[in-house]
């Protein structure tokens, strides 16, 4: 059993970004923006529709205010100010999913926000207090050794580890910074091949060669080219064909 | 009994307009900005959290998207767009509200929208449909005789009327347009007086001396400039020592 | 002799709408997005550039401030800040494009203002101010009989009218209204023959078949799809065979 | 002879901050904000409108585009894309500066930029590019010793260090940090005898006592407050009273 998760949502105003269609027929967690890097209200609450319609799970993926840079800007917000707008995104999306069937079932900071939270203490702090205060049962998903999850793990919430297949891990079992050789695995069939076996022995092949425990509970897949999504499909279906059931860990 | 309102939290980022904690401490219904017209989610929380400890009810003060123009200025958006603006800004406010202990329990649009659904039929009922989707326990805060009033009711919503002590009324009852002679009542003594009557008598002096009916549940009151909490707070005693109870129309 | 223009530059962020550079390898007019409706400064630079490389001129496709809808929803702006407004965007690209290499040599409203300023005397008045004020040298690009190029005439500046070769136009020479049958021409080969037919004669056929008068100096392209860009190919391959120069009013 | 610059035309929209009247009274230099930090276009026209009639020197208070935060926080934009914004604002307010009768003669980054540009190679380095494409006669404002200025110099453009009366100095003459003791100068007469001393001796006393060369060419002075404007008042007068003409760098 895997939960796979992508990003959704994406685009803003008359501007798309990604397939939000076809990816809704491949993963089990749809991680929905909320307006703040992408995500206008009227996608927000199409693609909470049809992703109720389609039995996958909404996540709340919060970001830094920053639509010009789609988040992937580092800014140094004061750790109130950001549990103030986590907690504005995540509410408006909740309510956005009530009023479609739904409802939002777990967190993911987006972008710059997901990076910083690795090891940014009081900004991983700030989005853990936001998803209390909104409400303990959310799930939090992230990076594996991450401070967002350790401090998620340490204030109650249920926390879920996330892998990428298509990304190089160091034999410490963490992934290989993007300025490095290795950071990148581009070939499609050893895509798929490392997304099941993670999926089935928990178990990733380092830059190495050495082959190194990794506990996720859910796999992350990318939308925004063709070639991505047709890439998801062909996860999906090996998954399928592995005997793996694709299920979201917070319905 | 009477209601009194105000809009608050009408600031953004360092920018700051009125005084928030004056107003707290004279009304008994709090329309708080919601981030489209102004009010960023810091203030808002902390508006919030005041408004619940001062035992002052919190509605969401809906806007076009227009920071630049304050929500004063007429926008063509297309209704369903609309509607998902609304359900966003209220959804936003409500899960903030919810977190500092209260909750959202009434709607009100604000400025270039106020005036707008108030013949617009095709935006009041995209303001209309929001509420519904979002809860149709709301309340709906607006003018007498307003499209909005009306499809609100229609849609089994419960609606409440507002006047406006220092806005000259016509013979029918309905505000002299800004741009008459009229318009405007700037006595303060007379404009306390004004609310005084609305409240136990539900009638006010039209500009050609008659009097004339206008039943009104909640009186709507200004904080924007130093002047103006002076005065809500002479209406809030007027109306204390003539035996009326201030009480929240949705507490 | 006639003009191609098209809006260029009609990304945002991490955002892309059309095709920039094949259009700039038709068109010898790019309106370039300022900012308020799309455009970011990344992007604006990239199009004055290429553009100035590609002997294309640069017009300020100028617009309310409106991202979120595009700037296709009228907004109630009051004239003096929108003659601001126009000057703000005008001038921002004017330096960038300075900066590339070349210099803005005209402005076309976009989207909703360019729709409102046909009728709207007060923003038309306010936009020709922002030009004059400007520099009373830069032509406006507008259609024709409209209050925009009416009043930039009577003020001194030059003006420059478009038709559109894939919309229907009336007996009278003006466009059939969107939600009226014969607004659209869709068969590309008739677009073609009609884009001809106005360099070459300066007539379009009605819609009651009839030939009429239309003077127009450019012709207006669009690219925000794969087939518009090839039917933008099209309309200047076959201007070139039937030995219509395509040139820049303004170069 | 010394500049007084301060930052002017900090609001936006309905919102106001300082009172630019005020200042322009008092200071030969303005900072005005050109719409990323704040400053909408019509604030920008009547603050530059009135600097031109005062005989005040116009320059651009550049920002990272954070009205939210008031480019009070660090964001880790890409340097190309800085320029890319610091371009565009500058171009934005010469071009409404030029239809005051005026125009930018240089500029001073705002905020968090301000205080990155000290140490942050790249994006100084993207800030001195854009004032080079756009005018490399314009000056460069900024702080003695910091890596923008350094730069700036190196690219061949005209530099003025800037010194703070009511700010603590280090022996080594930079400012004390925020976090530490000293870091302040509150007293009124005091910070007026500093600004003196600077304009007269080029001498500030540091935190140990010693008397510390600051070679500054201008004093920055303050306006978000009543207080501020008084101070800044006082410390003109002292100024004249001492012989000392307060004279714009760059008029």
């Amino acid at each position: 059993m895997i939960d796979l998760n992508a990003d959704l949502g994406e685009g803003f105003g008359i501007w798309r970004l990604g397939d939000d269609d076809a990816l809704l027929a491949v993963v089990s967690s749809a991680n929905v923006a909320c307006g703040f890097h992408a995500g206008d209200p009227a996608t927000m609450r199409r693609v909470c529709t049809r992703a109720v319609a389609a039995g996958v799970a909404v996540g709340a993926q919060v970001s830094y205010r920053d639509l010009a840079g789609f988040g992937r800007r580092f800014i140094d917000v004061a750790p109130g100010e950001l549990t103030d707008d986590v907690l504005y995104q995540l509410a408006a999306l909740d309510g956005i999913a009530r009023t479609a069937g739904g409802r939002v079932t777990y967190v993911k900071p987006h972008g710059a926000l997901y990076n910083a939270v690795v090891h940014h203490e009081r900004q991983a702090r700030a989005v853990v207090d936001a998803v209390v205060a909104y409400d303990p049962a959310l799930a939090v998903l992230g990076l594996p050794g991450s401070t967002l999850l350790r401090l998620a793990d340490e204030s109650g919430l249920r926390t879920v580890a996330e892998g990428f297949a298509d990304r190089g891990y160091t034999p410490a079992g963490v992934l290989v910074p993007r300025t490095e050789a290795g950071a990148l695995v581009q070939d499609e069939r050893t895509v798929v091949e490392r997304a099941v076996r993670m999926a089935t022995e928990g178990v990733v092949v380092a830059v190495d060669g050495t082959a190194v425990d990794v506990a996720v509970a859910s796999v992350c897949l990318h939308g925004d080219t063709p070639g991505a999504v047709g890439l998801a499909r062909a996860v999906r279906a090996a998954l399928e064909e592995a005997g793996v059931a694709v299920t979201a860990f917070a319905p």
